[in-house]
Parts: structure tokens; sequence; C-alpha cells
């Protein structure tokens, strides 16, 4: 792969922090934005994998420390070239593009055999129309059949045997992990989410909306005529029994990583506190990182990490069911759930590199 | 009324602002809060109401500069005392004591001959049970009846006669502007609102909850098993026709002033959006301190205004009317509202004081 | 001048808020950026000036109530036409454009008989040199000798006779403010201004920069190798017999508007706190704008306030002097005291529509 | 050592992730602070030390999980008890005390033999009427012979040989780390230190000072007469050969963690860029947890890291040296570099546990 300066060596830098041989070889492609990045960042200190190439589309020739100091991964970005992509024998790819860019390159990279988690949403929504709804023509239908949507909690066997899973949105992470247990029990008679999301959840991209002045000391709600995010909430809905449509209104806060899911459930027959929280305790007993309460989390309790912490209760005026979600939507909201998803591939400890 | 030094002279600072002779001569009680501060400051600076005393249950002896110099308000606070009250021939009173000890304070102003708006929930729920059971007994149980409840918008005409208003709770005034146009039309099957406040709400106490670091790059639910103004939001929801019980939560965020509530309204009969939004026209239409529109409010667009600024939507996908109601908490929801009362009250322009 | 759907008449917002026949027909040049749009703000609701005109260079055909609901201005931003504008019999121009651009805009305004406020750099260096070496060629050099520079409290007798005043930086404004007094009485030996600012300071241009995730939990230095308003710095240090240079270094911080500018002089003599603070008094004990203390002002003290708070100590380890000086950098630093300006070239109270 | 629930034993909670059999059996004394709790967390983690026992003064019974989510360390906060401590058999200790109530503390702790870090004040000053003029009489004198000054990168050996380290203030590590190679040259004439501090530097007592909506928005100045770390900057400073008095005022910034010194010195004869630089990397070239760089850091940078990033440059107008250090105050200013320090004592890694 081309790399700054005209060599053409995979840039392997001096501090790879691997105990013994890898497991597997892989490459973020698409690691100049905040979620390629950090899962540069988190590969980069994978006691298992190594981290061969980054790329992106621009920012190409500089250093991911130039861009990301706080990342510290030593790295040079280049430019995307499939020819030389081969010649470095990787295993697994971690993509980064905006839906649309994706797909295609998705595509470039499984026929290389490279397996993929793909962090846009190209691959998420199984109805081809749902996609061109939201999204226009799709640039791979031919890879949807055999996409997994990662969302690792609920798919966490399809997602250890895919080559390419899809990696959730940050939104549908914490909702859908937020209604399941409900869902599946067949107990929501009308569902409302109310989210709110840190402004790294924007992207990089500096616009009027993620101006510094345009955030502080505010708080505003978006897409509420309809986000993309609706359409995976209303999948997986679906796929647990639940075709009752769940409202969903995103909000922009003034901070920087952190998502939270307010869910709030009518619910198809009286629940108390007791029975809401034992269906969580059932689902998600056993899960690294899921978290779970009777009091509501806070996102600073999940900054930094992979985990999603759940609080659950019941409001004794109305009987409803109250279910807070919180993640890091850079983290299990998109980089960190990648690698974990990366992990069930490769047949690692699931949670290898996000302790 | 005492004073500093013990002089017993009111103290009328040197730059009073007014334009002739003023209509009413006013105190604040309990001043040094965030909410009694705002007063202070609204009224010294009010073109037709002299400012005459300040006081406070801490802090007296300090000038109100001195604990808020962006207020500039030169007073000094002082120790309350009926007996030199009386000798200061005042006419009205703002009271921003905590709930509770409220209740005799106003039974003294009133007992006095002046007219009061009270910041406090003491007065705001007609039911006393209702009040028993969120706040504990009351301390004066004989002015509830003759008390009017300061929404302005919905209760001008006995506003202006009352000579006790008690102003409302910053989530109800946000909650209940939002939901009363559906309510009182007979469209509400179901409501929830998601409420989402600014750390001054919680008041001036320095206590773990408003310390920086806890706030800061956060977002938390509280108060999800019950809230104290959600008793004022089913009042005046049951007031407009509307029974069924409205799911509330409030969260806390990283700002300083601002209220957002996000209403999620089930309509009992399909909707579109010019009928929702004529429904506001309809209710708000000639509001000084409403404003209406079809996309969302952010809190910075009302910051430091007695502004209650309302978006709404229907979401396609599920036909539920989305209601969003940005105020500031310390002014439409405290303070302004209560000098907006008070002006009602007076007879003056209701904006007066507060453009 | 031009408007939206083709009519050509002057747009006159319904509510403009004058009392009595304006004492002058302003226009607002460039009000689509931050400085730009508070000086329309505050032309709007000023008592005694008609804002008659807002332009832009984008978002030409939006209203200011579009792009800036807080500010309440419902005119609509149109493309500057210099045919137009004859005929629409203005005044006074307050122009707010990058430097360069300025020029020549300036130039067009005064050939039409305007007085300008130039909020930009173009006009603040009298040295040609000087302009040249940080910002090259100038625009219209033969306006450079009648500009009077706008640092209201150091030149107010220039700026009342002036035609054209050259508003300073918000950096010089707070730095010269806060060093004149030791700069006048030749008491610097060696001064430091270590600055900081809140992001609007540096402009509505979304970047990297202004990002929120760049400047949230952030603090940084910039432009340590050399700022364009050290220039205005020396110049006016000079001008007040101080040919020593000072140090200045900006950072920006994460707040909206704000400015501190910390100062440390090492003294010519020894200096003690009564001394020190005592030149302040003489030197700004009238001004309406200035406000003196003996401990350091907050810039929260003076936001949303065309104040200049300065507070002053010794500290006695050193020595050193310590001045700081904290001003609402789009008030104070821009727009605040554009008006200020504005205001004693037409006659009136220095603080008309900025109390 | 007691426990919750009347149990006696030590709590070793099951998730202890140790590799192998721990170097030493660690405490934390007051880990319900700030710098506590994050020791704690350090230590929790840490592949070689194993954490026994976390006491506090206040909060004892309740788990650090439980006030500290974010760390994930459930052990039960207990009273501090020296009879059953020495049963269990500790190696070394972190103390976070307040200044005056670690002094006795660290003293009987060294009397049962353990070596402590105490990231108090009470060790740092040598002279023991500088430390009383700041602080008091001391409740340990016999010990400030043997104490080292924690100032890893300057007293290395010291610190190895230490049974009892003095951590430094997080404004002195960023001061002095700033200095030191310029002092050490003989370099500096005059030098004044501009320092920016998050929140969490004021610790976790809720106040006044450290209240969401006193901070937000702002930024102060504070100790302008006088701050105790200049104590231990002019110490340092004294042992580097410099004896002119430094100028150091901090102020508080509306982040969380994050310090910034922003350090001006007149040089005592002409340097330029490069030597400046030179004489960094000379000093640092091979620290672990040191960045030099000729750009300045933001704060941001090493966050939730150990790091110092330096950055220097000469400012041309003036000829003066700026150098800028930024620290995480909770880590290298604290907490982190405890465990630096008593990797350093146990003969580990440096950076063991803090990677």
């Amino acid at each position: 792969m081309s790399e700054r300066e005209g060599t053409s060596t995979a840039r392997v830098a001096e501090r790879q922090p691997l105990a013994g041989a890898p497991v597997a070889r892989a490459c973020v492609i698409g690691a100049s934005g905040y979620a390629g990045a950090l899962a540069a960042h988190l590969l980069w200190r994978h006691p298992q994998v190594a981290l061969e190439l980054v790329t992106a589309r621009t920012d190409a020739g500089r250093t991911l420390d130039d861009l990301y100091p706080r990342y510290r991964v030593p790295l040079v970005l280049e430019t995307l070239d499939f020819d030389r992509l081969g010649a470095a024998e990787l295993d697994v790819a971690l993509v980064s593009y905006p839906h649309g860019a994706a797909a295609p390159v998705v595509a470039g990279l499984r026929e290389r055999g490279l397996r993929v988690v793909d962090l846009s949403a190209d691959f998420r929504l199984r109805d081809r129309e749902a996609y061109s709804a939201w999204y226009g023509e799709h640039g791979a239908p031919d890879l949807l059949d055999g996409a997994v949507f990662g969302l690792t909690e609920l798919h966490r066997a399809e997602v250890a045997a895919a080559d390419l899973v899809a990696n959730p949105g940050c939104y549908s992470t914490a909702a859908v992990l937020a209604l399941a247990p409900l869902a599946r029990a067949g107990l929501i008679e009308e569902a409302v989410v109310d989210a709110k999301s840190g402004v790294s959840g924007a992207g990089r991209a500096a616009t009027d909306a993620t101006h510094f002045v345009s955030v502080d000391e505010n708080v505003t709600p978006y897409g509420v005529e309809g986000h993309r995010h609706a359409a995976e909430i209303d999948q997986e809905m679906e796929g647990l029994g639940c075709g009752e449509k769940v409202t969903f209104t995103p909000h922009l806060l003034p901070l920087d990583q952190g998502l939270l899911a307010s869910c709030y459930v009518t619910p198809t027959r009286p629940l108390d506190g007791d029975e809401l929280f034992g269906l969580f305790e059932e689902a998600y007993g056993g899960e690294r990182f899921i978290e779970l309460g009777r009091t509501p989390p806070g996102v600073r309790d999940v900054r930094e990490t992979n985990f999603c912490r759940i609080g659950t209760a019941i409001e004794p005026r109305t009987g409803r069911a109250l279910v807070f979600a919180a993640i890091d939507n850079l983290w299990k909201g998109a980089s960190g759930q990648a690698v974990q998803n990366l992990n069930l591939m490769l047949g690692l400890e699931e949670d290898e590199g996000l302790r």
C-alpha cells in the first residue's frame, strides 16, 4: 500500500503492543473520522490483532497522531489502493465511510477475501426498499443477504460466523438494547424513545450545527420528521415480534461523547418494578458489556467504555415502564462494538482490547 | 426594615431607573437564590415598579452585587422583619423561599396587605392531599382557596384579579403550555413528557448533584419514580379536561439556563401537521411571550428571555404529535413569569420590564 | 436596496422600537456573522437610531431571525448594492466584514457620505507597513489618516469627531484597557498578557478549530508566534509612552462569549496595592463601562454587557502587578463598543441602547 | 479491617485483574475524593499490585462503584483502623487526605512499615517555616527529612529509594516540568506562569466555587495574592539554581480534567527556537511520560493519561521563551504520578498500570 514519501511498504510503527503472533492482520478504512480514528486506536493497542494499515479519503499523508494526538497511533494515513491492499495480506477490515461510499469499498474488500465490519448504514437494512427510501440506490446489493446486523448481544452467533457485519447505528444500539426484553415478551403496547447524543455523534465535519457556539448552552431536537436510525429500530423491533412502531426523536446535547436513550413504554398489561427488572436480568444477566440497575444511569458512567448501562423503573402515577440506556456513542455506539464484533468473528474473547 | 450597620431606613440605591412615580413599591423575599436574585434584577430595572427591599435568610448584610455581579443590583440583603416591613409601605412581594418555608411568610405578607407572587410550590396545588403527599403539612391552608395558579397564558384573568399568585414550576410551565391546546381539544390519548433542564433549575445549593464535575459531559434522568412537578401537570391537565395521566421525566443537562419539554402525544384520532399547528396558532396566536414554529426550538433561542418557543410536528411513521417547548427555566420558568404575573396584577403591560 | 421577492423599498419591520424621530438612520453591512448580527440586534432595539438595512455576503434573502433566533431582528438580509444604498438616505454604517474585504466597502460608504464604524482590522493600524506585514496590501490607504482607533475610553474626543472609527480587536480592547494606567505612568518594565477567549471570538466559520468536539474539555494557546492583535497593542502602548514590547498570547476556551486578559507587569519601581488600584481609579473612575475591583473578575460577570471589569493586585512574593480585565468579546470587544462609539459620533449618551 | 455487614476480613473482590503473584499489596487511604478514587481505579487494574483495601473518612460502607460508577472498583470503603491494618500485611499505601490530616496518618502507616506515597502537601516542603506559613503546624515533622518530592522526572533516583514520597501538586508538576530545562541552564531572567485548571482540581467538596452555575461559561483567576503551590515551585526552582521568584496565578476553567501551565520566560540571553527546543529534548528526550513539540498542546491531548505534553516557542516580537505544559490534573497532576512513583519504589516499569 502507498505511503507518504513514495515508499510502498506497509507502515508498521515500532511500538506495536502485541503479545505473541497476531491472530489477524487488520486495516481501518476511513480512519480520519471520529469513529474510524477510535477504531484505529482500539486496534493499535489490541493484544491479538495487528493493525497494519489505516487509510483516509482526506488527510492522507498525515499521521493519525497529528490529527488525533490523544489516540497516540503513529501510523501514516494512506490513500486506499486495492492493488496494493492484496499484497499486504490483510485478514480483516473495519470500514468507516459515509453511507453510500461504504458499499463499493466493502464489496472490493470482500472480493479480496477480507472479512469486514462496516460502520456505515449500508448493510444494516435487509429491506432494499427501506434502504433506498432513506439512502438512495444501493452500491452493492448482492452483499445484503449475507450481512449480519451487528448488535452483538442480540445476534452473537450470526456475528461470529459472518464475513460481513453491519455495525449498528449509535441510536439503534441504545434503543434496541433498551426495548428488546420488553419486545420479546410481547409487552410493548406503545413506545417512545427520546434520545440524547453528544456532538461526536454528528461526525467530524465542521458545520453550523457542530460549531461550538451552536451547541454550547443549548439542547435541540432534530430529525423530528424522520431519522434514519428509525428504520434500523423498526427492523429490529419487528424481528423481536413487536410490530408497533416506536416513536424516536434524537436531541443534540452540549457534550462530546455519550448517548442516552430514554424509553417510555406503555405495557400491554400491568408490570411492577421487580418483573420489569427481572426481564432485563434474564436477557442480559451474563453480558460483559451490559450493566443493569434500578436507578437511571448517566452517560458519564460509560464514557470511554464499551458498556451499555441500563436502568429500569415503573412510573407509579401511570404504570408506564421507563428504561434508560446509556452508552458512549463512539464506543458501544460505533467503534467499540465494531471491535467487540471483530473479536467474535476471530474467535477471541469478546472484550479483548476493550477492557 | 433593618439594614446593615444598624440603620433602619429602607435602602434605596441611587441609580433606580424609574420613569416617573412608581405604580407599586415592591420587595423580593428570598433574593439570595437564583430565582430570587433574578426577580430582584428584573424589578430593579423595571420602569414602573420600585424595588425597595431585598431579604435573604442567608447572606444578609451582603449586597446582591457581591453575590451576583452580573445582575448589578446594589441593594443590601436584609433579614426579613415583619415589624419594619409594615413601615416601608410596600405594595407587592415576590417570594422565593423553598416550599414549606414559603407558606408562613406569604401568610405574614398577606396579613400586612401585600399582594404576593409566590415562586414556591406552596400554593400551586389546590388539593390539600396532593400537597401533603408531596410536601408534608401545609403552613397556611386558609390561603389555598384564594391562590391562583399563575401560568399566565392559561389563567390571565384570574391572575389579574388575584392577591396571591402561585407561580408555576419550570417544568409545569413548559409541559402544560405544550400540551394545553391538545388537551383542550380532547386529542390526547397518551402523552409522554421528556424534560431536560439546565443546572440553575436545581437551585443555588452546592451539592454532589450540582458540582461541576457531576454535571459536565453528563446527562442524567432523575425523579423517575415521581417528580413533584407532576402533581402540577396533573392538576392543570385535569382542568383542561384531560384525565389521562401524563408521563413526566426530568433530565439534568450540562448547561446553565434553559429547559426543553419534548412532548410525545398519541392522538385520539389522526392529525396532520397543519391541524396540529393550527391548534397552537389558535391558542397562542396573540401571545406576546409565545413563539410558534414548525421546527423544533433550541433552548438557546430563549436564553435570558421570557419567551416560550414551541415547535410542532407529526412523526410520519407513527402519526404521533410531537410538541417541543423551550423556555429559560429562570425566566419564563420562574422569575420572568413572576414579573409577567405582577404586571397583570398591577394593570401594567404584560411585558413591562421584560422586553 | 434589493429585497427578497423583488420589491425594492427598504425593509422596515413593524416593531421598530423607536421613541420619537430617530437621530440617525443606520445600516449594518455584514450582519450574518456574530459581531454583525449583534450589532444589528443592538441597533434594532436602540431608542434613537433607526436600523434600516442589514446586508450579508452570504445568506442574503434570509431573515436575521432565521439565522439568529435569539436576537429577534425580523429584517431580511440583503445583498449590498451601492446604487440603491444612496436612495435610502442612510447616515451611518457599522461594517463587519473580514479584514481586506472591509476597506473597499468602507471607502464606498464614505464616498456616499455615511459615517462609519468599521469592526475589521483594516483601519486600526496607522502604520501602513505594519498593516501590510500582517494583512497584505491595503484596499483604501487614503482613508487611513482620518481613521480613529475606537478604544472609546482612550480616544473619546477623536471618536466623537470622526467620520471613520476603527473599532479595536477584542484582545486589544481588554489588554490595552488593563495596561494603559500603568503605561501612562511609565511603570511598565516588562509585561505579559495571557488572554483567554470564548469561541465566538473565532467567528461563525465552521472549522476544525471551532468544532464543538475540538473545543470541549480543552484549552489551547494559539497564535503563539504572533497574533495580529499584537500590532494593535504595540501601537497603543507606544502611544502611551511605553516602548517595551508586550508579550501577548491568546488561548481558546470552552465557552461561548467572554474574554479575560490576565496581565503580569514587572514594575519599574516597587508598587503597593493601594497605589496600583489608585492608578486605575484615577484613569477610569468616571467611566460608565469600566468596573474596578480588588478581586479578579470572571468573564461571567460581564456576559452580554458592554462592561470591562478590571481587578488589580500585587503578588506579594514577586512584587509584580497583576491586572485582570474581563469583557464580553462580542460586546465591549466588538459590537457593543461599536455602538458606544456610534453614540459618541451622534452626540448621544454613551450608553444609549447598551443599558 | 472493618467491613460492611460486620465481617472483618479484608475485602478482596472477585475480579482482581492480576497477572501472577502481586509484587506488592496496597491500600488507598482516602479513596472517596477525586484523586483517591482514581488512585484506587489505577491500582485495581494494575497488573502487579494487589489493591487490598480502600478507606474513607466519609462514605465508609459504600462501594467505590456506588460513588464513582465509571471507575468500576467494587471494593467497599472502610473506616481506617490501624489495628486491623497491621493484620492485612500491606506493603504500600497511597494517601489522599487533605493537608494537615495527612501527616499523622502517614506517620501511623510508616510506623507499621508501609511505604507511602502521600498526595497531600504535608511532606512537599522541606522548609518547616514555609510549611507553617502556608499550612500551620506540622503533624509529623520528624518525617520531613526523609520525604522525597515526587516530581518523578526530576527526582527519579531518590523516589526509587524512598519510603515516603510527597507527590507534588498539580500546578507544581506542570510548572516545574515546563521551567526546569531553562532553570537548570541558568536562562531565566524573569518568569510568569499563568496556569489554567479544570474543576476536578478543586476537589470533590460541593461549594459555591465548584457549583456548575459558577463555573459554566466562566473563567476566573484565583489565589492571586498567593497560592500554596507557589511554595513548591519556589522550592524546586531554587533547587535548580534559579533564585528568581516565579509569578504564578491559577485560573479555574469550565472543564473537568486538564491543566495547562502557560509559561513566559524572559531569558538571560537571546535564545532561538532551536536552542530552546533542544534544551527540552536534552532534558526529557528519554522520558516515557513527556511529549515534546513545537506547537502548543491542548489539555484534551493528555486527558485521562499520565502524559505531560510540552510545546515551546520563541515570541518573535519580544524574544521571550514560551513554554506550554499540559497535563491531566488528576493523572500526572495527582494519582497517575503517584502510581508512577509507586512503580519506581517497587522496582517496576515506570508505566506499569498507566499505559
